[in-house]
């Protein structure tokens, strides 16, 4: 192993992830940490912690001059991004490097390719991967707009070329509507951004979110079959599964190698995740993006196919070519995640921070709990609120919901409120047993069960 | 599923197991408890809970007509007996069948044959398993037993054929020492039992203990592989793994399919474990007795397979066949059991029960930590000193010990002496990564290393 000494630029059961995969590998680890995180759990477990600043990301997780002195001042040889924060900043990963330092993600230029989305979409349809049908880039003139409204066909989604974030998204349902509201975004998006130009997009109406995990060495890449995570509350997953339940083997394969073309066809080094929506009346599925990191949901995927991803891309950054043929990735069984919030479920989601007077972590045969927590921890407001992730394995899907039921009976942290009532609902709910379900069923069901999470949430 | 609810005739670890696997299958559990049970995380965890009598487990958990009344009581339809306590009395068995209740296990008859050490031997030899070459049974005439040890080979091993438990055995070297040896053993033998009868055993030295884990539903057998436990103290294993790291993939083959033969051959019904010794110089293996019940051991099994043994057996016991065919049991991986106990291995493994001031337990990938701890507990004097279970699972023998190492840097349990130290050094040991143990290598070590084990215990 080429990297001896990892410096770890994250927080939270992240941290606390990459870890533990380093010491199994027998490397060293510095954690930074900011002075919110002085008491975490990562920062117990690491062999050496340095603190880079205040609780404000802006001024520790994101300042990518301190972390890269720490890294100076430790010896640390690496540098791994965990997700969120600098996990997806190409200039991070170029200012790693450039200081002498190996980067344990893909080069900054497969970043900048993949998380620009225009450019993302060329570089798909290059490799033959099928992107949502769509302008292919900005449009100016009204009557190619009304053309390829026409082609693509309505409902229609309307986006401003210089915006982002979802701002200014308009949703067409047939001509007349469609040219009102290009007018509208055009001029909205003009005094937005000082820039008019929109692209269009065909709306998928109900479909699945399904991602594909893929790895690779820089020259060669293998996936690690798909995960879907269509249980999302806002755009935020809730319910993650590999496999998916609703994708047929066929598509299965033609879907993975359409991922496995694209991440070798921008010379993808690490672990990397490739989201596809998949509508399954047509059968049809489409590329919206790549992330370019190790994502929440990885466990599913190392669950059901015995790989330890995180490991595998601290190899892979090292030097070391990928250890393992397409063919000995096998999919065995069914895995489910789902992510305790310190979040109120009877009260809108409100995030609820503060200290675990009690835990009573699951066990038995199954079950993996992945966090950050441990009794006496206080969680700090500042960040996001993922406080763990329940991760059960059983030999079907049906077997893995009953066992995901009674690990959350196990789990119980006292002290903050969780999202564990809603998972308990969710684990008996006999759509989500069919798996009948799309990115947009959750919120319409979290409206129909409001009062059953109240409920539960005074028996908590 | 026939059972609706089980009565588990058992406490600690192995209760809250089973009370695992019963509540995935959707059946609900009735604990009987001594009252130094009380507060145990079985009671707690179960749909119900009995009081069945003082801590003295001849007065609770070996108590038959008691546990009986316990079920009838709270309408339980089976009977779960564990390991240890009432698992291989066939008189139980019975009891419970007689009850018009299902015994989750093999039938009183085979625990009957399977319990004694000459019938056992018998249905081994019948359905083709290599014994232990030696008597076959008593042997009175002294030139007999002469003629015997000459074909068998010395060392040869005098044991007292109404005696038990290793007490009376007797070790000869050569044909001088067996004479004089099988005078004192047989008049020994008279003067503790009223029966000087003998019996002779060759003694396999240097070998290696080697288990087959089978299921049956009375019909047919499958073998789920083999686990080696040669890391003993005392006869007490330590360290248990599966697959075995020194078993040719010829002889594994041979080696379960004798024990599916002699399992089926026998009618059986639930887990069981076939017991051998394997040594590794000659590629030899005999049968040496066979466990009727669930072992203690079952998780590294579990977690190679991806089956869940303790449901398997709770299914066949309801009159389900077995569900799986022998060539859909795959081995994937390998899996490392170590026994935390509640015992101080710097001073000589005395036992330390109290109360838990803090628990951290271990978490991550391929990790479980089977334990009836929580913070708070205190642990019994009544019982034997098991308090957990930590198991880990990876894609080979090396990441396995690896994962162990960290897994163990991670458990901590404040309040009681634990034999934690011991298995830090033996995760770090050469001759335990090179497999190079037998079933008297660990207390040799423990004496070379006492000193460290003195150190380690002071620094935790």
């Amino acid at each position: 192993m080429a990297i001896r000494k990892l410096l770890i630029a994250n927080r939270g059961e992240i941290a606390v992830r990459i870890i533990r995969a380093a010491r199994e590998l027998g490397i060293r680890t510095v954690q930074v940490y900011s002075m919110a995180d002085a008491d975490s759990l990562a920062v117990k477990l690491a062999d050496e912690a340095v603190p880079i600043g205040p609780p404000a990301a802006a001024k520790s997780y994101l300042k990518i001059d301190t972390i890269l002195e720490a890294a100076r001042l430790t010896g640390a040889d690496a540098v791994h991004p965990g997700y969120g924060f600098l996990a997806e900043n190409a200039d991070f990963a170029d200012a790693v490097e450039a200081a002498g330092m190996i980067w344990v993600g893909p080069k900054g230029d497969a970043i900048r390719v993949m998380g620009d989305k225009v450019a993302a979409r060329i570089a798909a349809e290059r490799a033959g991967v099928p992107v949502v049908p769509g302008s292919d880039g900005r449009v100016d003139d009204p009557e190619q707009a009304r053309a390829i409204a026409l082609a693509i066909g309505f409902p229609v989604m309307i986006k401003a070329a210089a915006g982002g974030g979802g701002r200014g998204i308009r949703i067409a349902h047939d001509m007349e509507e469609f040219d009102r509201l290009m007018l509208q975004a055009s001029a909205e998006a003009r005094a937005a951004f000082g820039d008019g130009g929109l692209y269009l997009e065909k709306v998928i109406e109900r479909a699945r979110h399904i991602e594909v995990q893929i790895l690779g060495d820089g020259t060669r890449a293998v996936h690690c079959f798909e995960r879907e995570c269509s249980l999302q509350r806002r755009r935020q997953k809730v319910w993650e599964e590999a496999p998916s339940a609703a994708l047929p083997q066929s598509l299965r394969e033609k879907l993975c190698a359409s991922a496995v073309s694209l991440a070798e066809s921008v010379g993808y080094r690490g672990a990397g995740t490739l989201e596809y929506l998949y509508d399954d009346q047509s059968g049809q599925f489409f590329f919206i993006e790549m992330n370019t990191r190790i994502q929440v949901e990885h466990p599913v995927t190392e669950m059901v196919t015995g790989l330890d991803l995180v490991r595998e891309m601290i190899r892979v950054a090292g030097g070391e070519p990928l250890r393992m043929r397409q063919d000995e990735i096998v999919l065995r069984g069914h895995a489910i995640e789902v992510r305790i919030n310190a979040e109120d479920p009877a009260r809108n989601f409100q995030p609820g921070p503060g200290t675990v007077a009690a835990l009573s972590v699951p066990g038995g045969a199954g079950v993996r709990f992945d966090t950050m927590l441990y009794q006496g921890y206080t969680v700090p407001p500042f960040y996001d609120s993922l406080l763990g992730k329940l991760i059960v394995w059983d030999e079907d899907r049906s077997a893995a919901i009953a066992r995901m039921a009674r690990a959350l009976d196990e789990l119980s942290v006292e002290g903050l409120p969780t999202t564990k009532p809603l998972h308990e609902l969710l684990a008996r709910d006999p759509e989500v047993a069919a798996a009948a379900f799309h990115t947009r069923w959750l919120e319409p069901w979290l409206e129909r069960n409001a009062h059953r999470l109240g409920t539960e949430e005074t028996t908590e």
